[in-house]
């Protein structure tokens, strides 16, 4: 998270980062090939975890080889360790297509965001089955894409058939990275399958607590005094993903459900944002169904 | 919350609330009767839900007269508006009655701020089913009754007995409240009912997330990044009672279940002391079964 | 703060605000008064200042009574008293002039909540020093007035035809409160007095650590772990106006001055959005150089 | 952060903290050495800083080797690079000289959290110019030097002879870490270079607002809406120290002064505490008068 400014015009930052089953060793092997290639470590962190047994490492460093080049040369490291290893250029953006409804305060937080420089992401599209949020795709010059899902009266629905043209879109754009701001479609397993590690859902509740559909109403009914919302990937197990961020947010009794909603717009940005920022500087890995995070 | 410093000597400050069903011209009747005993409202605050129809008030004042003839000269539009009403002295402290177990981070801190002057209580007597606990509460010079819970060969147990002295103590001792703090026994659904609106819970965890046993293990089986703490007042239904006070902490990846019972203690004392402290400053309600705190 | 989904159709929601030298009588005047228009009082707030000898007041309340008819019905207890006192409607929103230089961030949250409908301003007009914004403001269809601050070689400006400039907008467009969303220039002693009470600035520190100019960066220097952003109205004295809100958000060693900035952006944002808030739904009165805000 | 409930009995976990100037292969040659030890790295962190240009790291590992011999194998690596470097048991527990004055609320928050065993360090005394605290010091069976401060008629003062029995006592205990909680007396320069780098203070505000005395009536006359606490390595420059941790707390216009100090506690406490934790845990580094925490 350093500034590069006073590296020569062919220094580039990298990001490493790897997990394997743990075992003595992997830390001096991962050290010795960066040497290798000049690398000058900025930022460093690993993690063992007790529960799986995993070995998880992300490093950040300035050299003149190119992320292709790394990888080349810890390919004998990565065999030996059997890691899943990638090695990013901090400079290339992660694709994301974003997805939503008619609720614009999460799909405006990230436009903003990343056009102001501050989200490493690029968004070559934006999906929607609602046309409410066309205008302010229209003003950040973004795609937009309308794919409606209709429910027919023979209780028939076109979702598969919707999801068949997200798929398209996302091998179309070369899709990295799915985020689903309040898109209030439920995905299919299937879907949710082929998205898994790669799509990532905010929910507006503090998971566990209120799962399911109209969560504030469920808080307000229970009286709590503090309501949340909670950035986690999809998985076939709805509301039930690998959790990435969560934050929280001061509620009164003098509130209505109503206005819980409109306070938890808020936070429900705030949370999704960051997760957002974090997967797209590689600092989440996957740990069984938890996350690791190297903030 | 004001300083009464510069009162005359007779002054004193009492502290006014009221429930009942909303119609007009509450607020009028009862700061006409608080002229007539010449009070000086110097914090006073009022709440109508939406959802129960009825109307809360909480006003406090300085004045010459007792809390017991301002409660006399409010009779009238108590009875006009079928008023639950209570006068209280500020200075008089709530008898207070507190139970543990064996942890005793959550006592320490009630225990502390008690004699510190900053939560309004007196505390006659600590129970606890175990003896851990009692140099603490020798420490603070108060009385510690030992009420062991036995589990029998043949599957019966004491609890019965157990909580009718309990509730001997609370008879006298002239309890007012009280508070559970840490304490591991599940209390009978009867002795809930003859609590009911006088005992506050600390639950270990951000309810309604992680109902029931060992919650911090749940919750770091579920991969959260806040764990938290809920008071609540004590009800037939575990768990689900009107909550008075919510709390949260950050975690990270980087912590065991067990570190993360650590670093609950913390977020379970402030959240219990500050709930109590409401409680004893007649700043909570109940609304159905939520609270509404003037805080 | 409740829904009025349940009134009729001519019943509107009014907001009472008044301070005054505290004495006896005044709650049972003001609501006297109200009964008088039918007042159904929905939520109700108090202070005495021990500080000043001022009394505060914020009534909330349903009537068929206009705010006019309102006003004119407590024209006697305002005179007895000595009050300032006003009655607003809820629904109408505050009229609010946004200025601002070439960061957006802050913009950006206003006008997208002012068009969520979650702030009750109306904004007829944004002032800039730079062009930057314009196509924003264009999205959401308000009118952007380019006045261009120019330091001359002989030392010279046109400051003060700007702000002649500025508050002509003030006259013409009947703005009641102006908001300085990262205007970065400083307004002169003149002009700070003209808009005393009505204008709103951000400051990017957590006031008063770190007046003046660069805040982020002497904050960096100093390795503070937390920054912030303070909220306050404008005074001829820079940076210490009565303050309205204040926020923080963690930071750590790892991140660099310039990254203290980007994160700072989202704490100004939400602190300067709840501030506007509360002033347009009339929650903030001044008591001496503080507020009092009854959120 | 792990358990080493798995690991062997001779199993033990070592701490290596390290900082020197950057360059090329600090980390190769850090986890070569440890390889030879057989260390299983268990959490690790690595700071470049670009203010500095120097570069810290922490290494947690298991290893069946002592502290000792671990330093011995490092020792050509150390030299190479010109380190400052250290290994520690993480069993080894700090040895804590704490200083007190009358209020008690951080020096049992301190006791409280060292007998339980969430705070790594050992208190073979307790230092106070006042007696107010002997009987809590007692309670926790730790002895308890009175060292009063007094002012004589001429001017002069014990302070001197004060400080030497201090540092008497800090000799004679092997005092590693002295802890400021809540002392109502400036050091001396002289002690204070003495004990730089080893002497953590608890200062009431939230850094740099609020220098000096009274800091809680300072911010209750400017109006702030947060007051904080800041703990900070005792440098010579009064208030200028290094800054290890800061919290924050939420205040209203309804609190006097004096219920700042009072809410204040909770967080003085709660910060004072996590500062020790870390530098107790190895996890502060200095990089020139700013903080590395690897927390």
């Amino acid at each position: 998270m350093t500034d590069t400014a006073n590296s020569s015009a062919t220094e580039k930052t990298l990001i490493l980062t790897l997990s394997c089953t743990n075992r003595p060793g992997i830390v001096h092997a991962v050290s010795g090939a960066l040497l290798e290639v000049g690398a000058d470590i900025t930022e460093s962190q690993q993690y063992d975890s007790p529960d799986t047994g995993s070995f998880f490492m992300r490093v950040q460093f300035t050299t003149s080889a190119t992320a292709e080049a790394t990888e080349e040369v810890l390919a004998s490291v990565r065999e030996k360790f059997d890691m899943n290893l990638t090695v990013n250029d901090s400079l290339r953006k992660t694709r994301t297509l974003i997805m939503c409804s008619k609720d614009g305060r999460t799909l405006n937080d990230l436009l903003f965001q990343q056009r102001a420089g501050t989200l490493p992401i690029e968004i070559p599209v934006i999906v929607s089955n609602h046309l409410d949020l066309q205008p302010m795709a229209f003003f950040y010059g973004i795609p937009f894409v309308h794919i409606p899902i209709k429910k027919n009266a023979d209780g028939t629905d076109n979702k598969a058939a919707a999801e068949a043209q997200l798929m398209d879109l996302v091998n179309t754009y070369d899709v990295e990275l799915v985020v689903l701001a309040r898109y209030m479609q439920v995905l299919s397993d299937d879907l949710c399958s082929k998205l898994a590690g790669r799509a990532i859902n905010i929910h507006h509740s503090f998971l566990p607590s209120f799962k399911g559909a109209k969560p504030y109403h469920q808080a307000h009914a229970r009286g709590v005094k503090l309501i949340g919302a909670t950035a986690h990937y999809v998985t076939g197990d709805l509301d039930e993903g690998p959790i990435i961020e969560q934050r929280v947010q001061r509620v009164t009794h003098g509130l209505t459900a109503k206005q819980f909603v409109v306070r938890g717009r808020e936070v429900e940005g705030s949370t999704l944002c960051q997760a957002v920022q974090w997967h797209a500087e590689h600092r989440v890995l996957l740990d069984g169904h938890r996350t690791v995070v190297f903030s």
